[in-house]
C-alpha cells in the first residue's frame, strides 16, 4: 500500500468490542472510539471539553481477539489506522458514505490505567491466520455482508 | 486545544476553491480533497488505483485568501489539519454526520510541478485578521449559516 | 502549544522504563522505543527488517507511573508525542544535539499481547501531581539536571 | 515498506536545496527544514517561540528537481516522510548517529505565501527516473559516499 492516509487517534470505546469470524475462520473486530478535545478557555482559565470525533474501527486476525479479550466500554485506546471512505446503501435505497479506521495498532492507553501484559503464543495466532493472506481473499460476499451486520 | 485528532492527507482538489467572507470581514475558503491509495498487486507486478477518500477541507483568514489565488479543480495539495465531526440536518428534517478537515497547514505539492513561491505581506492579511481572533465569535449564527451554505 | 512536530511510533522498549522524582515529587518515567520497518522484497517473495530507529521517551506524572508499573523490556508499544531536539555537552566539552520524544499518549499494544486494563483511581494521581501543573515551574535546575542524568 | 515512523513536520528552509544526481543519472535533493513550536504563556497572555527542531531531509528523483527548481533559504514547507536512523562515522573515527526524513511528499506553505503551480510533464520525469525503481540499486557504493557528501 502507499498514500493511505493515516492517522492516530486517542479516545475511549463507546461499547464493547464486537468480535466475528468469516467463513474461513478469519476474526474480526468492530469497536467505535470517541475522542474528545479540550479547549483552553482563557477568560475562565480552565479547560473545556469539544465536541467529540466518533470513528469506527476494524481489526483483523489474532489482534481482534485481543482486542476482544482486553478491552471493554469506556476503555482508553490509542489506535493507528488508515482512514477509509465506505459507502453503503440505506434500507431506502439511498446511497451513503461513511468513514472507517483500518486498524494497523492498536494499545491499551497508560494515561489513567495500568495494564498487565501478556505474550500470545504466536504458534496459537498463526493457525488461524494462515487462512489467508488478505482475508477477503476467500470471502466473494464477505466484505458487504459483514458491512450490513455491523 | 489538546486532544485534537490530527491528520496529514495528500489528494487533489475535486473543484476550485469556495471563497466566501464572513459578516465581519474574515475570510474563508472551502475545498474538498480526494486522496487515493494505491495497492501494489503482486500477481500483475503493477501498481493498483484503491478507493479515493474525499475530505471536505476549511481554511481561514489570510491563508484562505492565499489557497484561492494558488489552487484550482485537480492540483495536488498536502494538507494538515484536524478531523472534526460535523452533526446537519437534512431538508428532510434527518439528522446526519459528517466528517470535514479543520486545515491547520496546507502546500501546493512539490511531486509532479513546480510552484513559484510569493509571501504575502502580514500587514495586509493582519489588518483584515485582526477582526476577530476566533473568527465565529462575532458571528451568531455564522457556523450553521456557512454549513448550510456549502 | 501550536506548531508541535507530532509523531507516532511503534516499537519495542530496548530496557525496562527509568521512574524518578524531581525534587518536588512529580514522577517522570524514561525509556527507548526501538521501531523496526520491514521491507517487501519481490526478488525471494518475503519481508525483511529494515534498520531500527530508537527514539528516547520522556513521560510525566501519574503516566509515568503507569507505565513503570505496566512495561518491561521488550514490551510493544504505540506512543504518540513531540518530537524535540535537546542539546548537551559531552564530558569532554563538546556540544551534541539529539532528539527526544515527548510523550502525550502511550498504549501498551495488542498486536501480540492481551492486556488486562486497571483503571487507576485519579484522586491518588491528582494529589500527587496537584504539585505542580508544570514539573518544572517549580524546579530551579531540575531540567539540565536530570537530562545530565538520563 | 510497512511499519514506518511517518512524520509531518511543517517549518522553514535553512538553506537552499542542494541538488545532486547519482552516477546513474538519479536526482537527489537535500535540505533541513527548522520548525519552531509556539507555546502560548498565560502570564504574559501572549505566544512564544519554542525551540526550533531542524530535521534533514532527502527526496529524490523529479520531485528533487521540483525542490531545487522551487524553493529556496526562508521557504515554508509542509513535509512528510519517514523518519530513519543515520549511523556515520567522524573524522576522528567516532561513531554517531543522526535521525533524517525520507521526504514522500512536500508541499509548499500557503500560509504565508501564494504559489503559482506549474504541472511538470511526467514523460520528461520518466525518462530520468525510469534508470531504477531503486536509485540505490545501480549504485554499488553511493548511499554511504553521499551521506559523506551531505
Amino acid at each position: 500500500m502507499a498514500g493511505e492516509t493515516t492517522i492516530t487517534v486517542v479516545g475511549n470505546l463507546t461499547a464493547d468490542p464486537e468480535l466475528r469470524f468469516t467463513q474461513s475462520g478469519v476474526a474480526v473486530a468492530n469497536f467505535t472510539v470517541a475522542s474528545t478535545p479540550r479547549t483552553f478557555d482563557r477568560q475562565s482559565n480552565e479547560w473545556r471539553d469539544g465536541e467529540a470525533l466518533f470513528l469506527r474501527c476494524t481489526v483483523w486476525r489474532q489482534v481482534a481477539e485481543n482486542v476482544a479479550e482486553s478491552l471493554t466500554r469506556g476503555t482508553r485506546v490509542i489506535v493507528q489506522g488508515n482512514l477509509r471512505q465506505t459507502s453503503y446503501t440505506t434500507r431506502e435505497g439511498e446511497k451513503r458514505t461513511g468513514y472507517e479506521l483500518d486498524v494497523t495498532e492498536i494499545g491499551a492507553s497508560l494515561t489513567f490505567a495500568t495494564a498487565e501484559v501478556t505474550k500470545v503464543s504466536r504458534t496459537n495466532g498463526a493457525t488461524r491466520t494462515a487462512v489467508a493472506e488478505d482475508p477477503w481473499a476467500s470471502l466473494p460476499s464477505a466484505k458487504p455482508e459483514l458491512a450490513a451486520v455491523s
